[in-house]
């Protein structure tokens, strides 16, 4: 994670490792003194500072973290959408972006799209956005996707859903049985789903839109 | 998760829930008991005891964890299997089936699916099953599952992945940037991809392949 940082130019204010490990510019630190520095019971370290980013500026196609309160759920959403080329927003009732249980899930996955937060779907709507509500019955097939162009496919929480009001373009609905999807698989599926054709005409969910 | 067993005919041993809850056939117990009996720091109950169910025997399409060792992909996997009406297998490397994490990650997915354990990949190939292996570059669009018959979709762990020596009759790759999916991810894409065409021919993918 801290490597998929630094590549993508975000500034470190320290970075401490275990003695030993032998990592460039890194402070040296004992394994009690890592214990204290990291948010994990067995930490390997190393363990970077940095200073949380400021909210970004969503432009292409992007996953929409509805009210998702599940910080595991949330990081694998943003690691999800920047497999696929896609941006991330956030409403203000979601978990917290920068949480390290979030920055866990979502494997780097912060570092290599833009994430916007506190965001309202009005404003999206507003920007051109064609806004797509995953629902667990009664939407189209996600095959619908492919003729959608900049879409800001919306995932609530596995408990309350999104609501009805919402003014939707498109309604999707991921063909199971009885059976429920996590919230992160629901959001992959739907992204693989929305760039599926794009990418054998040779143009990923991310350049089709920008 | 208690519902879900029940409801599929497992026989629980002994039920207990928070005083007041007023669970029918449920030992009534206080927050400080239900704290010893419950595997999270803050149950809210109820708890169930039961006998771990013996290993299935697979007969549809399944996905496979192979060396699967993070027991919430392995949970994920099996929910979304269960979604999808598919069912799994588990190789002996991979982590426990029945964990408490496994368990909470499948949200009930055990006892709405077969799951096979200690499987062989030979021992499937001489069953009839198709082996498809996920790899991460270099495999066919996953929309070649389509045209595979009682897949046995292969899924290993996000560190290790998959031996190059498996013999397997399909590799698919779902395109994606540089950026890597989380291995839950990748089990709910490729069964949502196989399931794809015979869901729209009226008939599922554990239906086409019973």
């Amino acid at each position: 994670m801290i490597e998929a940082a630094a590549g993508a130019g975000y500034p470190m204010e320290s970075v401490f490792a275990l003695e030993g490990d032998a990592i460039q510019g890194a402070i040296e630190v004992s394994a009690e003194v890592m214990r204290y520095l990291a948010p994990t019971l067995h930490p390997r370290g190393p363990v970077a500072v940095m200073r949380i980013p400021p909210s970004g500026h969503m432009t292409r196609a992007c996953l929409v973290a509805y009210d998702l309160s599940d910080p595991g759920n949330l990081g694998t959403l943003i690691r999800s959408a920047a497999a696929f080329g896609m941006d991330v927003g956030v409403t203000a009732a979601s978990a917290d972006v920068w949480a390290p249980k979030t920055l866990r899930s979502a494997a780097g996955g912060h570092f290599a799209t833009t994430i916007e937060q506190d965001i309202q779907i009005g404003d999206l709507r507003d920007h051109g956005f064609s806004i797509v509500a995953a629902v667990p019955r009664g939407g189209s097939d996600p095959g619908i996707l492919r003729t959608v162009e900049r879409a800001a496919i919306l995932i609530g929480s596995e408990a309350h859903g999104l609501p009805d009001q919402l003014g939707a373009h498109v309604k999707v609905t991921i063909p199971i049985g009885v059976e429920s999807l996590n919230a992160g698989v629901t959001a992959g599926i739907l992204a693989y789903a929305y760039g599926r054709d794009r990418d054998r005409e040779g143009s990923g969910p991310g350049s089709a839109s920008r």
